[in-house]
């Protein structure tokens, strides 16, 4: 069972999950991962999945062939089974009791369509249908308030297997990121009576200064202040606080716009590592008018080192609006 | 000239240094840096400091031998010379002229002595009075408001070169992780009149359970909330809210727990690479009562992934006290 703690001095929170120490170490050599070895490829045992998931585990195709599939992480950071607690030590230190989710969406069958730039744009579809229904699935469970949803690609980014995966991990507090989102865009509102995000796409879309591709519902564009090179955003280009309510015809889109974006990154960066994460509105609010859901996707061609972690300060040497710039040229 | 942005969606504040593009890439192989091929070795043309430093520039011997030297770095965050100036784009975007320092000290001549576990002691002494000395240098400058100083040790950990140096960064604002200890140390002198390194000092002393070492001036405990397994704080018993108060005899006995530290960390851990970072009270306070100067030590053993970076939310498989248990039982 894992522990939830507060550090005295900041926002941040802690997950000290000691059983997670046996799970493969991410150094290995991606190289090494082949289909043979491969514990998501054609393993029923591993892959099966668990009651609790009966609803909201996957996909198959018209012949009971899985097409995606929804398992618990072997090695969970959180698990459903304890009682929610709370404890406080001598009034400086808190924590909490690790009760959550983290499970792993298997994206396809096929081991090697490892980029989302190689993915059939099909099998994208179905993964954002996936992560809508598992935002749907958690809204039932009243003590998790909000499930971050995520895609490591490349040992640097923090994968540990190859074959294509998303994690989905609930967590039973607003994460102190998400709080600050929440805070920001909401002051915007009250001052404005205008969502930021919808004011930014807004903006971006007529300087076009770091706009990289549109179209009917999503825009995707560099972060204004990117803590890593090639830092992008993509967003509905209508307001919409939660991921949840996103219609099929919406996936069909964005869907298109990731595949293609997708082909742009691994053609400049030559197949770089990155993380994708959704930014969505907490599981315990509704209709919100001052968030707006968001990819965020960060390429993780640079370390950051003791400046960043002291300081929570970035230094970034390429401009968001020359990796714009660059991305638009780069044909696919 | 770099561009300090402020992100809209949170307090992350982004230095974007094109320049900075140009420096030695991290991810080459440091077996490959030998003592001919570094610049911090014997190239005086390199390693002799520019005028502003002709004051706390570093240390020579009764020969006139340089002990360690303070030089600007060759690819900077940061420069001196630029107006201060704030500019707002449309209402949602913030940015300052980048002005500041970027500088390196070159912790001694000897190029092999890259861990502070074999380094001679009294080279570390003279590191630290460097450090205190830059202190002073930069309360001069009425521009800048923090000066972050840091050691990042191992390519993981973000170090281009392998020849034993520091890095110090002069920023025009406070960093956003500074503030928020600021905000929470103040609120807990508030509610107990009690500064909270002060109390976390008392409570670990008295406990030990996350005790790693102690002497008369210093602890080094292992932090109750660690984003990284073997995090470790080290501060003085005494209150003490900034470094440049640092008397010469609490130097020698720094100096000793962190010579005896870093002997256990490279014991335990196999020479791991690591980020040190001092915490410090702004420039342009003085006797903050509710503040207290620590020092951090990051081991960077894992990877922060999607999980991580989307959230603010950590994940460790090594508790604290583990950590400390194993540490205390690692014969130097």
């Amino acid at each position: 069972m894992s522990d939830i703690r507060k550090d005295p001095f900041s926002n941040t929170w802690v997950i000290i999950a000691a059983e997670r120490a046996a799970r493969p170490h991410v150094e290995e050599k991606e190289a090494e991962q082949d289909v043979e070895h491969c514990p998501f490829c054609e393993n029923p045992e591993i892959t099966a999945p668990i009651p609790p998931y009966a609803t909201c585990a996957g996909e198959e195709d018209k012949d009971g062939n899985w097409i995606t599939k929804i398992i618990p992480n072997k090695y969970p950071a959180l698990t459903p089974d304890p009682q929610l607690e709370q404890e406080q030590i001598d009034g400086i230190y808190h924590n909490l009791t690790g009760v959550g989710g983290h499970d792993i969406l298997i994206e396809t069958p096929e081991h090697k369509y490892f980029s989302w730039s190689t993915m059939p744009v099909e099998q994208i579809q179905a993964a954002l249908r996936n992560y809508r229904c598992r935002y749907s699935f958690w809204q039932n469970d009243p003590r998790i308030e909000y499930l971050s949803i995520f895609r490591n690609y490349g040992h640097v980014a923090g994968a540990s297997l190859k074959h294509p995966h998303s994690q989905m991990v609930a967590t039973p507090l607003v994460p102190p990121r998400i709080e600050q989102e929440l805070e920001e865009m909401k002051r915007h509102y009250e001052q404005s009576n205008h969502c930021l995000m919808c004011h930014i796409i807004e903006l971006e879309l007529k300087s076009k200064t770091r706009l990289i591709m549109e179209n009917g519902d999503f825009a995707a564009f560099t972060n204004f202040a990117p803590r890593f090179p090639y830092e992008t955003l993509i967003a509905p280009k209508k307001h919409m606080d939660a991921f949840e309510e996103i219609t099929d015809e919406q996936i069909t889109n964005l869907a298109a716009l990731l595949s293609e974006l997708f082909k742009k990154f691994d053609k400049l960066l030559n197949d770089p590592p990155y993380n994708l994460i959704l930014h969505v509105s907490p599981l315990r609010t509704s209709g919100l008018l001052y968030y707006h859901w968001h990819i965020e996707i960060i390429m993780r061609l640079s370390q950051p080192a003791g400046f960043e972690w002291g300081s929570g300060v970035y230094i970034n040497s390429v401009a968001p609006e020359e990796a714009a710039k660059e991305l638009i040229k780069t044909a696919t």
